[in-house]
């Protein structure tokens, strides 16, 4: 079997990783292609991971005939776009989340991914591939901890970038705390609990910086969401973590509970030091996931290679969306939001 | 200085533990005096605890010479009655939560005890007296947390009772999960953070037990809560704790964040074995708060001797009950309920 | 039943411990008498304890009518001394370790003790009465850690005084690392194995301050000793834990572990902050035995009234002593030695 | 730069670990050639691993051109023929311990690997390549410990593999039990304290399967052990950790400790249910150390790749056997053993 070859779009801090990933980590895939229009990404690419084709333009890339799939890491406003270019041309599509920015446009780019089942269609949601939360899953699903009735995901970025986020955060739009940060959240709750969010309502407070508020920007959110079925969740998303890169996922059933990284345990080090008895913490998403991001994009040419499409689909990305605008607007005017059902939005 | 005598009106489970603490472990009190309508329990004074007076009701014990303080143990729907009575007596009262159970009648015996600044009252919000609890709270006085955006409190009572619990339910009126669980989780946002609760939204699930939906009663709920200074609450409130006796309050600062009993560890033991490493946990309430009660009641007494009021007083207690009221409120319309300000109550 | 009157000998650091826990937190118990060469620390139990009688000499105190049993915890050169003079008086005793500095003195005074079989003997084992020690034996006496094979003991003071200890360290004399700090460690192991120690090897290590190594006393010490039955022993004495007062236990059996404060963890509470996630730890002995100094005290006064002796004897104290010494010799030489075993000890 | 093709010569469990490591996740290396006395194991590595060359006799492979550097995974008593033969045709050579089964074998053999400076030779103590190991060593070699005083180490395998081990113990020869398991615990002693082990006592017990004695193996045992420098270490290696596979190592400095794996968490889940709050645990060695075994082979290719040699060595390979051998002879005497200086070993 001859290996996959790989055209990436897009090379900053997870594009790179992803990139390193494919060429040094994922047995029976070649990065054959890296797009970028920064000529020292292409440079990078080039030299540090030996990629033959490197491209300014995305169009000129998947028109290469030495790419049989596209991972699309791009900023977030461009990624329907170049989804519905590479089905188009009949390319397998990894694409990182958000699907895009405008749940319209989302849903019409789902329905060309849907109309191409026989292209491999995967969105970023890693964190299904982490080890801990797949141990978690298969306990769930085993009927371990019983039915499930409360789900609570905490996201919260570590202080070191907190400074920096707000020095900029009247230029960039995250899309706000809940969309930028709460996104895998809400795919967890989905994945865990196997059901929709129905209705939610969103607080935020700025406490280390209140000029936040002039940008409607938050660095520490909150939201409650029922699902179709009553079973709770609680989020919390925030910017600053003194102690590391804090994400966190607590299950609760009728028969037991679990906890996946209550502490973001760094290592197995515990140090007794003059501030008791320390246990060093995860700093970063890339460290934090660093086996999951692998694990998914093995997953991805594995589903290649057999001919089928991974658990983690379009429609996914298409709800996990949804439920960020509602977040959203949820904060925007400090009242409940429903979510329109499925029948609904199918309609 | 001669001992402060007490009398204690109900010798349930809680009245016991606090009769044998006065009896016992409260240098300059004695227990002078027990009231209950169960005859056994009057015995249990007599011979267990040397109580001398026993009294079948509460109106007699009131007018013992031999009391100069009450504790108040009885069910709630008494308690207003009593605190009024002892006040008029002249004495110290202190009673367990909640104050009452109507807002109103509550507000009526506060205004009453407020009218008598030399007589000492106190309610029972034992946590406050934890000494896990008073680390975090002389930490968070010190400004090592930073300002607080967020209190996250479980309380879940442990599988065991529930099965019981659910076979009373319909003829028992616990007065809703919130008021009977989270009473001392609001209380503890309230003194944590300094700030009043003004918009709740709460959520329900049933599922070990769906025929709670029929009398109204929860299994697990949850709420969020938003305070006057927009800082963010989460309560947990459940009845089915596979693990055991899950009292958890969590604070986020924006300098650090801290965990009290993130797990209800029994003592310092770890177990390794067949099933992981395994540490043992609290399983009621009398365990993990055994010198939070024996804590408080120290407090009331040394409050008597020095002629002071306590930290936690009937205003506090009058403020629990309306954030739970609104809470049930909540769970009733499935909306978001707001509590009146402070200024709309006084007037 | 009328109160035990407790004199009490010595009022240092521990002394006030066991002074202020009779004084407040021992139901049937009363100090009635004190004695000190140090008139502050009588006037300290006259005014703050409210003892009655105070002594300038012990031979004095023992003389009078008003004290029915002595608590012992004057400088350990005086011990055995005190005790046959108790014993002698026909009073209870309870003692603080060690019984005494030589071995054939301390086994002059368990003859005398013995021969009193009707006057309670105790020696200040008190990690006996700490609930999670307490925990763990139910455990192995139930089985359910099967047949020990191994335990191991840190007793590790903080560093913060190991500075001064060094200053006074060519002055005063500690008896040794394992006299001073093991002794409760080497009766933990006979407690829980229910055996004797056979044979030992001990080594030390002076690092932080090389100048110990003149004075013949060690910063950090470790020992290895074969029990009767062949199950091992680990031992580690120091004076320089950074985290604060780490006395941990380990038990390995043939169908699990445990381990006791493996994190000397001060309360329920985790901070996470710049360090990452800590737990604050306990930082002396008086902060992490503080039930167990009350609870040894309440069964010294239990046995007095029903007029028997503890589980632990005057036996026990001189076995640690024993084994203590051998360790200091093992020191001394860099070699095995061996403890006679019991038959020819009594012969 | 083209890829290092690489052959292997055992293919039981750890040698299907490293020959897939090899094939999968080493960049820069290709599996080209397998030898295996067991028709069915290279049958595997064609198959499964796609490997073009099987011998079954290692002289064979290693004349083949298509085999720059050999991995020995054969059992030990192989293991110093096999390294000298292909030191002998020019090869690099990965192999893992021991190095061999007798002192004097291996001392000609680490002679003839140093006399072919230009070949790199690494030995395969995977451990140091472990993550939290890293993280450990870092902070000794940081100073962040201070001067080390003491380290312990356990290795004690899960009693999932007791019963067939006690079936089998009297036919196989395991080396005992410290060559056995504790092999990389000495190690990890060396590395840290940069000292070599001077004097020894190992102690041992059989309590589950009392008939080890007979056979000359053990259930349990533990070492105390003096480093040239006053450093201590203790040593527990053991076969019956109902909990999984206990491999955890503690640094004691004088600034502060630390430990590593203190409990062998499996991932960052924490399941609270009917036993308590617990955490898995990890089950063998390719679960705990995956990581270390592919970092080791990746360090292997870049040491040839870049034309140095690796920080682990023939010489740590020796040493580790010598303390072992002297544990061993230890428990046959129950006394201390000596290790003759370096001085002596190289006249």
């Amino acid at each position: 079997m001859s290996d996959i070859k790989l055209g990436i779009v897009g090379l900053g801090r997870l594009g790179r990783t992803h990139a390193m990933n494919i060429a040094n980590h994922i047995p029976g895939a070649t990065l054959t292609a890296a797009c970028s229009i920064a000529e020292e990404e292409l440079e990078f690419a080039r030299v540090e991971l030996g990629v033959e084709e490197t491209y300014l333009t995305y169009e000129e890339m998947v028109d290469s005939p030495n790419v049989d799939a596209v991972c699309i890491v791009s900023p977030s406003g461009f990624h329907t776009e170049q989804i519905r270019l590479a089905i188009e041309k009949g390319l397998h599509v990894f694409s990182e989340k958000p699907l895009g920015l405008e749940i319209e446009d989302i849903e019409k780019t789902v329905e060309i991914i849907n109309a191409h089942p026989e292209q491999v269609f995967q969105i970023g949601f890693m964190r299904r591939f982490d080890e801990s939360y797949q141990y978690a899953k298969e306990m769930v699903d085993n009927g371990e901890l019983g039915e499930l009735t409360l789900i609570r995901c905490y996201g919260i970025d570590p202080s070191s970038g907190l400074e920096s986020f707000v020095k900029f955060a009247g230029a960039s739009n995250s899309g706000g705390l809940f969309a930028d940060m709460s996104i895998h959240d809400i795919d967890l709750v989905r994945w865990f609990s196997g059901k929709e969010v129905k209705r939610v309502w969103a607080l935020g407070k700025n406490a280390a910086y209140p000029e936040l508020d002039e940008v409607n920007e938050l660095e520490t959110g909150a939201a409650m969401m029922q699902l179709e079925d009553k079973t709770i969740a609680m989020l919390v998303a925030g910017r600053n973590a003194a102690h590391g890169y804090h994400v966190e996922t607590e299950l609760i059933g009728t028969k037991g509970m679990l906890r996946i990284a209550a502490i973001p345990e760094k290592n197995l080090v515990s140090v007794f030091n003059e501030h008791g008895v320390v246990r060093p913490t995860s700093q970063h998403f890339p460290e934090r996931f660093k086996e999951a991001f692998i694990n998914e994009m093995k997953e991805f040419i594995t589903c290649i290679n057999e001919k089928r499409q991974p658990g983690v689909s379009a429609f996914d990305g298409l709800q996990g969306t949804k439920v960020a605008t509602a977040l959203q607007k949820s904060i925007d005017t400090n009242e409940i939001v429903d979510i329109p059902s499925l029948e609904s939005i199918r309609s």
